[in-house]
């Protein structure tokens, strides 16, 4: 089956992008409209009640959540991350969780404030979100500088392509706001590893289809996409 | 081996807890003193960097994320929820996945708003991750009715175990706030579990060890347990 992935670009969804090209595997995509709340639509909804992007479509149905796909795709082809029995699972899944349970969801939130508490309390609840995504890239910083070249083992894999991300958006976004508490330097080993990331095929065929210039990860741009908008 | 279970009473610690019960599974437990902050502890912090409840010890060294130990359980042992070769494994991993990535950290900063927001702004946050929490609940909720009497598959697995946690905690805390805006039975399919889950000899286990009563997901009270504190 050829897998349909939902996307928008520079949404959360170039991470599962990634995944399926350097695994080589059939997909498609469908470009979920930001610009008209298509997210937020019925059929959207019907896919992914929360309204959020990504969405797989996959014989087991529509998945959602960026890590729960990331996984499912690793657990079932191979080749993306530690397998089930391998002795460094362990460690690969408490830091996939860290990404998706504690970095992801602070981004979120620093992006989309509005969601969470009203205008005159945003710019507070943004400073406090700083430091504890400072405080988290730091511990994630820590991992990486004892790992080898890669988080997810031996190869690249899935949690390096979500690590790649979450250090991207940072540097972009929310483009109305200050984002001077971010920068990659202070993280080297994660440094590092966007620069590896960058030479994979996988990087290369992202930053076309999303637009997302030739140091997405290491120096990002902000997305010059053909089709769709990433807010 | 034996696990060792770093735990505090009605920490996120009872969900790995009731999750090797329900497995047979061997394990000691060693109580994380949280009124001395003994989970900001550097010898804590060598096991668990972020200084959260639980750590798991195992072979593979000791483990953190509720969810990646969980997950890590379910694959190694089997019987706690859908193998990763399973048709029922996608589901499984987004709802595991949401319940870690949006409901759990929601519930974290509602209770512990001072990591994330000064004290002027924290009634304000509190409010919008209520709202958050509402619409999270009712999402599980709907996957809870369209499943049959487990969410974790055919048989009671990890993802009871946590939902069930997670429909505790809000009836309890924070202590010193309103909590009106959380009723169990504003969430009927989510309710019917919890009472499946009473019925659990897992779930005896625990109300014993924890202090937590006999009713501790349907109409949950304040712990009182035999050592530690819950916060």
């Amino acid at each position: 089956m050829t897998y349909v992935l939902h996307y928008a670009p520079d949404n959360a969804s170039l991470i599962i992008r990634m995944a399926l090209d350097h695994r080589g595997l059939p997909y498609r995509t469908q470009l979920v409209d930001r610009a008209s709340q298509e997210q937020s639509s019925a059929a959207y909804r019907a896919l992914n009640p929360n309204g959020l992007i990504p969405t797989l479509e996959t014989p087991q149905g529509p998945l959602f959540e960026t890590g729960a796909i990331l996984l499912w795709l690793a657990d079932t082809h191979g080749g993306l991350g530690p397998a089930p029995t391998d002795p460094a699972r362990g460690t690969f899944l408490k830091w996939l969780f860290f990404a998706a349970n504690t970095l992801h969801p602070c981004l979120r939130m620093l992006f989309y404030p509005e969601k969470y508490i009203d205008t005159p309390h945003q710019a507070a609840l943004r400073k406090g979100l700083q430091t504890q995504l400072q405080q988290g890239f730091d511990t994630l910083d820590s991992f990486a500088a004892q790992s080898g070249d890669w988080l997810s083992g031996s190869q690249p894999g899935v949690l390096d392509f979500y690590a790649a991300a979450l250090l991207r958006w940072p540097a972009l976004y929310p483009t109305d706001a200050d984002r001077s508490w971010f920068a990659l330097a202070n993280y080297p080993a994660l440094q590092d590893l966007c620069a590896r990331i960058e030479t994979l095929p996988c990087t290369a065929t992202l930053q076309k289809a999303e637009g997302l210039g030739d140091t997405p990860f290491t120096a990002p741009r902000r997305p010059t996409p053909p089709e769709g908008s990433a807010t």
